[in-house]
């Protein structure tokens, strides 16, 4: 079944403009229906449903999420999105009441409440797994053993595991400043809104922003489609700088795990092999950590870039800005899933580091013996300096 | 069956380390086996391979080819990408000469080897639909009506639907030159190369590279793996300035088919209704080419990234460009062929285009016509000025 | 005079090392003055400078920044930055006694101090302009002016100037948030953390912290150094965020203020004229604004870019995080003042947002009457589409 | 003296559009002065100027040049740009005649003209510097010393000097191409075509086209302003992909000259001290080339950004690709310019390189002599494989 409210249009156009939202919309689907219950329960409040048309509706959105837990809620092409593919169920199931399930609503504000809801819940997802990294990194920080420190690439002064490890949890608490912030954004309800010009009817937002938990209601009906674009740019900057602390710290283990420094290795099965060379034990996920930080940042850039230059109001634009955060969203929950193993499985190779803690690391320190003995610090750096 | 060149490892990991590789890699399945064909011939005239043993591998990997048209040869997650997956099949099928074929070669080289061939032909689709659009733009250019010149998004001067449409030509001509450029630097044989240091066999890289019909071989076995990554880049950057094109040209028809200009008009068919207003017919087409631009500029992003700061020589991060490429060329395609429609289905309002050459246009050949008469140019401007 | 603590070099490759630094480190003198008289107060408190050598010195520094306010405190090629010429200047005024100002402190957490003091600032004057802007905008949408509002580019439903420009004030609260997120972030004492791995004397970091009224100091020395770009991206982030805001406005008024729309016009001395067309009024302000979104992103880019792939610890890399920093905030202060300006100036143009009000915008609202009289929204909406 | 053609405007608002083009104006003014004097001879031509005319703007405009070199021809703010400060200047030394200069012309085709000139020229001058570096490659490429190859930055194979020399040759010569098709493309004429609608008047653009040595003319006037911003993206990422090979060279030679590694050293002069470690000497000089990959990539977008979501005709934002186009540019030689005195200095340490050929290296050399015995590849790897 096609869409309701759409007349005939070319095949090929269609097919280009539905894009992969037929797909993508499977993350969207439960998110939609809990939307329409609050919807339906809201037009109940203001008489345009009965209790017991309330009760039907609210039957039949629940049996969509059952149905879409077990894959068995088809999304068609033809249906172009989640949200005509439900319109289209509950008008087959319910006839003349699914056709009442639009009232005081546009695609427009739909779509968005979807992916709030949506985000909401991948946001918690991801500070759950940064804050489980957390805990791996502070228990690998527990190992004090002394290593160098770099500046430079060049041998700085000493340094220890505790601190190259504590440095990243202070990076991802950061990061998690972040994710709230942008959570504290983008926790808006939109319903109500319609296109972003509000709806010909006096709707009760308070019942749709409490019935889905949102903090507020928007203040004005068109920055709710402004806001699209700007607000998914502002999670996946969250998520660029989460995997950015993941590519310091992958950029890290590889360079250590070399056999030049051997400070560190990788559990075998974590490495990969080579098709030509026999000895061969790669940090592929390591590698793959690091790239991962540049495909996210150019998933927002990509958002970013197609909002740019464009007026007020909806723009079909916006629908691209799903894929990106979609896939943004996904990776970064990968990489910290992936780095929570690598650091609870990482060894850490005593050793190498104690041998690798050679005298230049020192130098810094006689200068303060000798600034401890009253010199002034640049004589005695270049005292120091001179015996080198 | 898993990759026969691997030890036990982690599932999640591995699920982790070989992402959509096994899925993208339907597109490279008919190029690795074009290129394991190329490279058991020349196996056989340096004598690794009998006449026979030839015959067999050659049937063998044409027959994967027939199976891949037909949707009926699978990658699973297992086998990682297409080249294990073929060097598994061919195993199964012919035994020890199945385990003979990887003989000369690393899955990087090969690698490279699949991605070129699916580049070049890639690049001749584009062109193909690149010229397709010219042509369509070259009909509408025959219509020569008037329409106004805008600059600063301002009337300006006297223009004319052929001019507006010859500059996009123009503009496709340069994005011709530079997907011809791309064609000319990534044309080069990678077989041969190994991981990047040569193998240490005597191979004959003419032959490759004639079967192949490769422009000419790699200069150094190191500039293989190198040059990933910076060669997608080229390739994506010759997509964006399409795009790009295509953006400007969406742009423009979007303007001037507001109502407020109604120079142009997309037939019903290609536009899209809104789910609460009945009388939308919006151009949806057009306002996603033109966010797609920044889609494929982020994907070029993406690949420009993540080489950077790299080392020297094959590094797991170049895996990723395999899927921005990808993306990328679809897009462009698609975008492409739509675009052809929409030019092809564009009607030019006559009338209304009339109407809007209105007098402030012509200002500029009032002060040519004080000029003629022999006033300074900067005089002839200010009396003009003064007049209006 | 030369840095004190360099041997000799290349000619060509000091300049290239010094860079622009020099000339941007004009905006840092006062504020690395201020730390340095923190870290002096500090440096008494525990024992290495007496309470007179403390006085000359808090007076030397107190005398560069009156120098730097009257242009005339010279940071040459040759010092490289503002650090070393102030290090420079102490030590010709102040003999030994200047020498010993870099104890316990390295140009690198000496950098950061400025950096994120200037930062601060810098923060605060953009939240002062943000905030100005709001105003203007709250007193133009007192003008309730129907206008039409757009999806698509097409006219949609019935708007007005109030929910127009209440939508950018609503978006600029959210830029609010994140200048303030991005304040609460970056806003931790780097003093004390040397060059990422602490310094061989017992420094008391709650006197800097106290002194330069830091909110905290950072909990690990080498994050002081890791956190380098990552703190001036989310600080670009945040003006990206604002300049976006702007893009949309500029975009807007752009449109509207076209002689097809007439819903606003701009005074005449906000406008540029063309060098050879008499006529033109052109909105260049306006222009330059939506493009500066682009070039504020690009920064953004280049500092999330270079941050890549590097180890941990400081590396020279980061210091080309200053320029796109200081130019892009130098450039959101400069958009911000100027569309203060135009919307106080901005005219809207009553009659013609009057006239634009034509009837396909009404088209939602008769479906609600059908509603209203008890139609299913879709039958509705059928009903009144089939009648256009 | 202000622009001729320009009313009262507001101070702030006039400083804001002048923004820094009356600086970057510097280095466009030998080639605008040029394009006016072969517009003059055009001029001629057609009959606008007589000889003896022509004769005196020449004089003029070459003495503005020769002023120019001096540094003793101002652009000032109020001039805006040095195409009005140069109309200004013969206005006020040939009284009429200087106001006839800008016949037939508009700032917009005036400032491509001058651009395009100034773009061949610095394309050129890359290009010498390119070929420079590769010869300093080959140079260094003649010290055959084996040294370690790697892939995933684990030792792989043998390499050597000459190979990992030679890799960044093949690279050049790449970036040669996409230079020369740079060129290729920007290599039009665009005087003649005014603001992008043409002149009323008979003008012959084969004479300006060969004066100014350009390889054809624009065929299309419109497309003269819609290239803008996309040819300057065109040289841009022909820079990018110069600095990314050097990225790459500046990468290695870091890592390699660790004291871990040691294969290479920079002589002392080319590195810098640390302000707090006196034993430090560090690579500034390639990290900051390192970083700069990163700059440039940045301007490449923000010009590919702001030229998005426009539609025909010039639009003031295309001002703004002017900057990002010179630094690149700059940047981009500089780097050059170091690169090659790094590269010519660069010390290879041939016995720490014999050291680090460790066994490992040869392991698919151990594969391939069982290969040669008989072995099938894969049986080969596996016995090799179990034994190490």
């Amino acid at each position: 079944m096609t869409k309701l409210w759409q007349g005939k249009s070319n095949k090929k156009i269609e097919k280009f403009t539905v894009g992969d939202d037929y797909l993508l919309d499977k993350k969207l689907l439960k998110y939609d229906c809990k939307a329409s219950i609050a919807h339906a329960k809201m037009l109940k409040k203001i008489g345009i449903l009965t209790d017991e048309e309330l009760v039907k509706l609210e039957k039949e959105l629940n049996n969509i999420i059952e149905l879409g837990k077990k894959g068995k809620f088809d999304i068609k092409m033809e249906d172009e999105d989640c949200h005509t593919a439900i319109e289209n169920y509950l008008t087959k199931k319910l006839k003349e009441l699914g056709k009442k399930i639009h009232t005081a609503k546009s695609r427009n504000d739909q779509v968005v409440a979807a992916m709030k809801l949506y985000e909401k819940d991948e946001i918690a997802k991801v500070k759950k797994l940064v804050n489980s990294l957390i805990s791996s990194l502070n228990k690998l920080s527990k190992k004090n053993i002394a290593m160098p420190g770099y500046t430079h690439m060049q041998k700085a002064m000493p340094s220890s595991v505790k601190l190259w490890a504590s440095g990243f949890v202070e990076s991802l608490e950061d990061d998690l400043k972040l994710l709230d912030n942008a959570l504290d954004i983008i926790d808006k309800n939109p319903l109500g809104t319609g296109a972003g010009y509000g709806v010909p009817l006096k709707v009760d937002k308070e019942i749709t922003k409490n019935e889905l938990e949102f903090k507020e209601n928007y203040k004005t009906s068109l920055y709710v489609q402004n806001s699209r674009g700007k607000h998914e740019a502002i999670i996946l900057n969250a998520l660029v700088n989460v995997i950015g602390t993941l590519n310091k710290l992958a950029s890290d283990i590889i360079l250590f795990s070399m056999s030049e420094f051997g400070y560190f290795s990788l559990p075998k099965e974590f490495t990969t092999g080579s098709s030509i060379m026999p000895h061969k034990k790669n940090p592929d996920v390591l590698e793959l950590v690091r790239a991962k930080y540049s495909i996210v940042l150019g998933y927002g850039i990509q958002v970013k870039g197609l909002i740019s230059n464009l007026p007020s109001g909806y723009n079909r634009d916006l629908q691209l800005t799903k894929k990106p955060l979609m896939d943004g969203i996904e990776i970064t929950k990968d990489c910290l899933e992936v780095m929570e193993l690598v650091v609870s499985g990482l060894k850490v190779n005593k050793e190498n580091c104690k041998k690798a803690m050679t005298k230049e690391l020192y130098a810094t320190d006689k200068v303060y013996e000798l600034v401890k003995k009253g010199k002034s610090f640049r004589e005695a750096y270049k005292e120091v300096k001179k015996k080198l």
